[in-house]
């Protein structure tokens, strides 16, 4: 393998094995890595390090560490070490089946927080030092400065903040990627903090590397291994309805006036129904568009490549494998139309509410009054986490929320009486969108929200439960503003525990 | 009386009784009042208007309007067009008990939203048209631009967008109040939007007036009443012991490095404990303090008149007669230490992140996780609202609740198994504050958090109860991951419902 990704020669001298790098990380560290939503996590040394824990493990040793990332990773990183029960702790999202089925077994502590809020809580000293860091780039340059590779996430903070840093260089990221991140080094703790000088989703405010401190660096690992490149299913029905009717609400508000023409910046979750919205956008004759958001899965590479959309920013990708051969072929093309920045200004609360980001988030349930649950089942298990969600939610112009009307072949309503976990409040709440319809909750006090919920967006199987506890919760209630009737608020989550299904 | 306060020669032609201007405002209107927490809102013609529409009801005719306004007002305005049933819908926060006896009764539809969505919200086009504007400001100059009163709120937005407009001129007010004010003409709607350049709480970003356009305004009406000037309870030991217990940590935090020595702007919430809180800064030995806030009330004084807070920025007062006799009697001292905004400024994200506010609010019940109803009594009786608790929370350097750790003489415990309504979710609240102490939840995932709520934060009555919750939760909940038994999550509710106490 060559080394010509390694510029700077002191960093040359420092290439090791993955197994080499892992060796310095300690028992009972914390260890900020890269990683974005499975793309930009290093690739090799956590498996070396999953590796060597397990060694010490059998041996009848300790060896847990405490792991914070941008986001989601990989099997190789969060499936890894959670298999050979190596995290104390995770911060701030995941979505690995290993590492969620120990969650909810209380034997993993994970702490679901704000994406927008980790870079500055590890600052504020929240979360104690950051022992080790450990990068993937894209190449490191003459002078030391680090090009990164496909999500930016925390890096920069991870960088600035850990004791000692390992860089693996992947060479199978595409070397043109260099030119394509904006690096914002102008953030401060308060009382020093100033605004934040970007105006327009595709505004260039930084610079296109990475800071470190050279010293830090004990060890480059040179890599050569694809990101995770999930496939995406085929567009299925439900998802063909929830994104025409989500479409066609956009295109009246733009008809009302309330939106531009070219909408405003669009941000949308990873998944099957965003993708679907996506899909729907490129046929919906709307041009012009923009998006800032946190990551950009296939759809946003069609739109951008069919010229619906202008251009997008974002923190990392999640790509099928088909989508990253396009991406890295014509990465020339996408370079001219994709800004990669940091995390916190991703998502950053005061960029969303400048811009007036449209956030197209998916759910787990919504209750009557519009709270909704992004993060746990039948509200005591994790399914993934709120990542940026509530940044835009609660900042955007607008809110909505994309949802089949039931999961589990029917079994679960995404429509309940009361949500077993409340991620978004009816304070944040503008829209919800189900393959039966879409709810405006907007301007309307809690009971009228309720008739939208259930008329335009319950599945007609659960429409007369809802009905009957909607209609004896308002005649029933302590108080009328909210009804509800207590013992039976949470009664179909249990149902479903008890029974397999929240059908009465 | 003199008209000396309506120096503009066009408007002095447009005074009128109350009556006079009431008659302007049709039934269906949506009508937009200043006043926030009790100052600066209009003192005449709501009750023109209540007096006009009891008297339209005793014909036999319909006539209610749609009221929104900057928070909360008096009994002059929300308590007398309630008694009347003349307010279809409310918006966007409210603390009057005959208005609160109406939604609760489901006669009176009430919006409750994020005070810094409400401009934004209603220049969006989610609240349709303002038909009336009914503004008390304290003059008029000569070009007919306004000098607000002791509250801004919402008033630019209105006056901006009403079709027509009716001034209160209110002698009462002191004339030296010019120039506290800035009002801040530089937002816009998206994709128009820029930095706010707002650097620290004191700066000045706009003008001393408000700008109203001269032939729109209907009628002007003089008055000479005070704001609501409702007093504090003296300070009890339990809000002692509680500011005790936050102003302790405070000073932690500095000698942690965590804060400056001057902490950061504070927020805070009206009420006894935080006034309390304010009394126990000014003893604390700490100096240089700052505030960004909303609401200006009694102890804020005090800490200003010590030199204990340097100066101040808020949206509107809250103060006991005495207090509101010392600042217009030092109105001069006070005009250079306090600056007015409006409240898409003195609550907008964007400022509350930069300054890296401390939040400091007050709340019903927490529960174990750490998610905060601010609003509802047993999950469906609205208390007050949300008002502008979150964007404080949500947005701050920290986010503090303060509580006697039960309530009605002990048969309801602050600190719940579940919450019966989330306004701040898990993800949003840090430090929880109760007479029993404090516990810290940042960086804590679930469980952790449960044991730190109940060791420090419930009363003793109730420690053994959730103890027991907890512990069987750990086992038998359907995930781990945030235990719960959902068929006892929202039972201590019920049993005050159906019992008169929380206890088992």
């Amino acid at each position: 393998m060559s080394v010509e990704r390694i510029l700077d020669p002191r960093l040359r001298d420092r290439v090791v094995s993955a197994e080499q790098a892992a060796a310095f990380i300690q028992p009972g560290e914390t260890v900020a890595m890269s990683g974005f939503t499975g793309s930009g996590y290093p690739k090799a040394v956590p498996l070396a390090l999953a590796q060597r824990i397990e060694d010490v493990h059998a041996a009848g040793q300790p060896f847990q560490i405490k792991l914070m990332t941008g986001a989601s990773t990989a099997p190789e990183l969060d499936g890894a070490l959670a298999k050979v029960d190596a995290i104390a702790m995770r911060m701030p999202f995941q979505t690995d089946p290993d590492a969620r089925k120990r969650i909810n077994e209380g034997k993993l502590d994970y702490i679901d927080i704000h994406l927008s809020h980790v870079a500055q809580h590890v600052w504020f000293g929240f979360y104690g030092d950051i022992d080790t860091a450990v990068i993937e780039v894209s190449a490191i340059r003459e002078d030391g400065s680090l090009v990164p590779s496909t999500s930016v996430g925390n890096n920069k903070t991870w960088l600035d903040l850990a004791k000692k840093v390992i860089i693996e260089v992947n060479e199978w990221q595409p070397a043109d990627i260099e030119g394509m991140h904006d690096i914002y080094y102008g953030t401060a703790l308060p009382p020093h903090r100033k605004p934040i000088p970007l105006i327009h989703a595709n505004d260039r405010i930084g610079q296109t590397t990475l800071n470190v401190d050279p010293d830090k660096i004990v060890a480059v690992v040179r890599t050569n291994g694809p990101d995770r490149n999930s496939p995406f299913k085929p567009i299925d029905e439900d998802s063909r309805q929830i994104a025409g009717y989500l479409i066609e609400f956009l295109k009246h508000e733009v008809a009302k006036g309330r939106l531009p023409a070219n909408l405003l910046p669009l941000q949308s979750g990873v998944g099957n129904i965003p993708n679907a919205v996506l899909a729907g956008l490129a046929e919906s004759g709307l041009r012009g568009l923009t998006s800032f958001t946190e990551v950009i899965q296939d759809g946003m590479l069609d739109l951008l490549k069919s010229g619906v959309l202008d251009y997008a920013s974002c923190t990392g990708f999640a790509l099928s494998p088909e989508a990253n051969e396009e991406f890295k072929r014509n990465i020339k093309f996408y370079r001219e139309r994709i800004i990669m920045r940091t995390q916190e200004i991703s998502n950053h609360p005061e960029l969303v509410r400048r811009l007036g980001c449209i956030g197209m988030n998916g759910m787990i349930e919504v209750d009557l009054y519009g709270n909704v649950n992004s993060t746990h089942v039948m509200g005591s298990r994790i399914m993934n986490g709120i990542g940026g969600s509530g940044d835009f939610t609660r900042n955007g112009f607008l809110s909505t929320f994309l949802s089949p009307s039931t999961a589990k072949g029917g079994s679960i309503s995404a429509i309940v009486p009361m949500v077993s976990h409340v991620d978004h409040t009816e304070h944040d709440v503008s829209i919800i969108v189900t393959e039966q319809g879409l709810a405006d909750l907007r301007g309307l006090p809690p009971r009228a929200r309720a008739r939208q919920v259930i008329d335009n967006c319950a599945h007609p199987d659960y429409r007369d439960q809802l009905n009957d506890y909607f209609d004896r919760a308002c005649r029933d209630s302590y108080g009328k503003h909210t009804p509800h009737l207590l013992p039976e608020a949470l009664s179909w989550h249990q149902r479903y525990i008890d029974t397999g299904t929240m059908k009465a």
